[in-house]
């Protein structure tokens, strides 16, 4: 079992959707992904946060095997965002964003953390994420999450971190803005030739596409009676995934699929509750029983044609 | 193995996409679920066509084990639908309708085809729907499909029928029109409380929804490399169901997945083509082929937790 380093922002979100609001939820790409990670293996997260950060936030990161000694205060507010979702929650809208100590952000990784194979490189700008893998020390299997706006305003950034990439995790808007293509299959292996050899496409509400070399693989998503607040679903997918793999520590094809599983299971969660609420109290046991429901809902008999 | 009847219209098509055109194709509801449904057991088809249709087209129906006789011939014109696709091949944009014979359909089922226990009413008007299964005697398994128009106009009618349906396919919008329902889940439940025990749910590229009494199964479509017309892909995947469901004769969870999956592969053909020309040189090698690949792409491994 190997351990997982996690770099993104960790953040206060004021949220709204049909279903109620809330504000000032802990939330941030590196917090969902932690959580979700820290269901497999031991996490040490990096990111900033102000001086408003609450204590028992730091320790209930602590209690979920998340090491954050990397996760460092500065003088200053922790990233803020405000949004709200109509009754399409695919699309997110903006309300108020206050980046706070965000804004200067400079991830360093020191001593033993920078021999941790397995990385994640949650949503921040590409020369933050070149920076941590100028850092770390031959890992294993890099996985990058990345968003429209880097596409659209530190493309060429992008591209160079993107061919020292083992894996990236894009949606359907962002792999047309990086390819140019608007054919799914043809983005995904245009994609595979920028550097990624593993592409995940997030599909929302329709589950999550994997293309290996010379393979694909689809998991739907976990049919869900009720959604509150879609917030984090995507990073939450993108941490089960990479602390599934790195328990098993393996890279075949099978780990992978089993680890987009996983992923789409614990976002199912996410999505039950606001922010990191129903993440944080997540367990071994729910997963187990929402993972049995999915298997009827999802495998495939075999066709007598 | 029993015969399947189907009902609906037949058609003559002008088709334009992005990948080409072609005037005067073989087309109509009845014709797809027929050539679909012909691949696992014969077909008596019921239709009117104008004294334009051909008799190449006619024989070419025949030869692929579906009855013709009560396919009437009368005075006039086979219905005409000239419609075009943009690059979202979602969406259909009708160009020009001439009904012809069509507008006077009135569908007689005479003799021992009045005993066939599986039955087919493609998306017709819900009276002519209605007097079609007055004229069975016993069926075993009806399955009903339906589209926007006679939901806005012919609803009472709709609901009608609908109670005498064992399985009604739908899309996402019809079923939200139906139900008044937003939530796919919600809507399938709403429908199932106003007759047909069974739903199906038509996702487009993102595969079918089956759901029984108390279950629900997703089957993803299959992944292509490119499309070159989506006409008929609904009507297909109908035929091809029912057609496999009649083969085994049995109304199992299990054979009703099997039909899905299917109804997902068979339709995978007809839109890599314009109207029936690849469904109607389809065969079971190029069939079993595609199952494989599908087998590959859809099958869930179990996730260890």
């Amino acid at each position: 079992m190997s351990e997982v380093l996690i770099v993104g922002s960790v953040a206060y979100d004021g949220l709204k959707t049909p279903y109620g609001s809330k504000d000032r939820v802990l939330g941030g790409a590196a917090t969902y992904s932690s959580l979700a990670a820290s269901l497999f293996v031991p996490v040490k997260m990096v990111g900033v946060v102000g001086d408003d950060f609450k204590d028992s936030d730091l320790s209930m990161l602590k209690r979920h095997g998340i090491n954050t000694d990397l996760v460092i205060r500065e003088k200053g507010k922790t990233f803020y965002w405000k949004g709200y979702y109509e009754n399409d929650m695919a699309v997110a809208h903006t309300v108020k964003i206050d980046l706070g100590v965000f804004e200067r952000f400079d991830p360093h990784v020191t001593g033993l953390a920078r021999h941790i194979p397995f990385v994640f490189l949650a949503a921040i700008h590409p020369d933050l994420q070149m920076n941590v893998l100028r850092q770390m020390i031959r890992p294993k299997f890099v996985v990058l999450d990345t968003r429209d706006l880097w596409i659209n305003i530190t493309k060429p950034a992008l591209v160079k971190v993107l061919k020292k990439t083992d894996l990236v995790v894009v949606n359907d808007q962002e792999i047309r803005l990086l390819t140019g293509e608007m054919h799914l299959m043809k983005g995904a292996r245009a994609l595979q030739k920028m550097g990624p050899k593993t592409v995940i496409v997030k599909k929302g509400e329709h589950g999550a596409m994997l293309f290996g070399p010379g393979w694909t693989f689809l998991s739907p998503a976990v049919p869900l009676d009720y959604v509150i607040d879609p917030t984090g679903a995507g990073d939450t997918f993108a941490g089960a995934f990479i602390g599934h793999v790195a328990r098993s520590g393996k890279l075949t094809p099978d780990i992978l699929k089993q680890a987009v599983i996983a992923g789409n299971l614990v976002a199912s969660f996410t999505v039950q509750g606001f922010g990191t609420e129903t993440i944080a109290g997540l367990n071994k046991a729910k997963l187990k029983k929402r993972a049995a429901e999915y298997h009827r809902f999802a495998s495939i008999p075999k066709v007598n044609l």
